[in-house]
């Protein structure tokens, strides 16, 4: 998606071997205007899907979810979540995710209700890098025997394995931009 | 509002004498429509506060936020994030915020380079309990010098000090449904 490779060359940094830093446009600031517009080009990716519900984890996918969703008719948006609360249902799925960026692991829940059975399952996220977040949206899929139509990812880090495995998995997956390596602070991007 | 107030009947839970469980509609599953048109009818009544942006505090907080931003020409959305991460910036706003659902202290941060000095910041969650969350975001803002025009909320705990506090300071607060009770598991809610 142009307009995004457009904000990731003007606003990303990349730090180090495989840090790319989005903050000033998608998440920690939010660029309304063209979180939109991603949300629209994944509805449009997505459009034969025919998805019930869309699934991401928060916090930074929530964004991204909801604007898809959004753009596919108010489809509703469940995020799993880390970590228990005090009013927790104690009918969840449950999966293990290490966080490559906060560098330890989470557990994702998500009450077992929102993903009613059979339901076809759009999984959004902002990043892709090793995949551990879209792996564990999978298991919590199969733990409702849920089917998953496709991932929807914002920037996914093409130098990791991430993408290679879940392609390599038959999984539609797509994303607005990929980054194929960083150089000297420099983000590069695969051509759309 | 009134949509608001009927989701609050039909679908939330009230646990004990002061959890309030709207997950169905509001922090776990989205009803995406419903949050839209919260977000429009947050906008209304700040049209005239003209903020420069939205502040809120991950992870529930976002989609109300970025419902209200989108409704009012796409301003940006900062959300202070909980805990830090490996690439956080050094120079960052910090607050203590006790959190009630989850019985901790986190503290929020927010790069101050995205809270500009003189900003006019537009304060957006989903609920106001204590009030803790709210005061947190506004000592934040405190740091970066930037004027708080206004706090919109989605539920209000009525029968808890946080909204009697901040009204006693002057704060221009709006919820679009107050609680006002739980008996016997039924929420009570003000009109409107």
């Amino acid at each position: 998606m142009q307009e995004l490779r457009e904000a990731i060359a003007r606003y990303g940094q990349g730090i180090g071997q495989n840090i790319v830093k989005v903050d000033m446009f998608l998440n920690h600031r939010i660029e309304t205007g063209l979180l939109f517009r991603m949300g629209e080009e994944l509805a449009r990716r997505f459009q034969d899907a025919k998805p019930d519900l869309i699934l991401t984890v928060e916090a930074s996918g929530i964004a991204l979810a909801l604007a898809t969703a959004r753009a596919m008719n108010d489809l509703p948006v469940v995020f799993a979540k880390k970590g228990a609360t005090v009013v927790q249902s104690p009918d969840v799925a449950e999966a293990k995710v290490y966080s490559f960026t906060h560098k330890r692991e989470n557990v994702i829940r998500v009450d077992k209700k929102f993903l009613p059975q059979g339901s076809r399952v759009l999984i959004i996220d902002d990043f892709l890098a090793d995949g551990q977040a879209c792996q564990g949206m999978m298991a919590l899929c199969a733990q409702t025997d849920c089917p998953i139509v496709g991932i929807g990812i914002g920037i996914e880090k093409g130098f990791m394995q991430g993408g290679k495995n879940l392609r390599a998995m038959g999984i539609n997956l797509t994303s607005l931009a990929v980054v194929t390596g960083i150089e000297n602070g420099k983000i590069l991007l695969a051509d759309d």
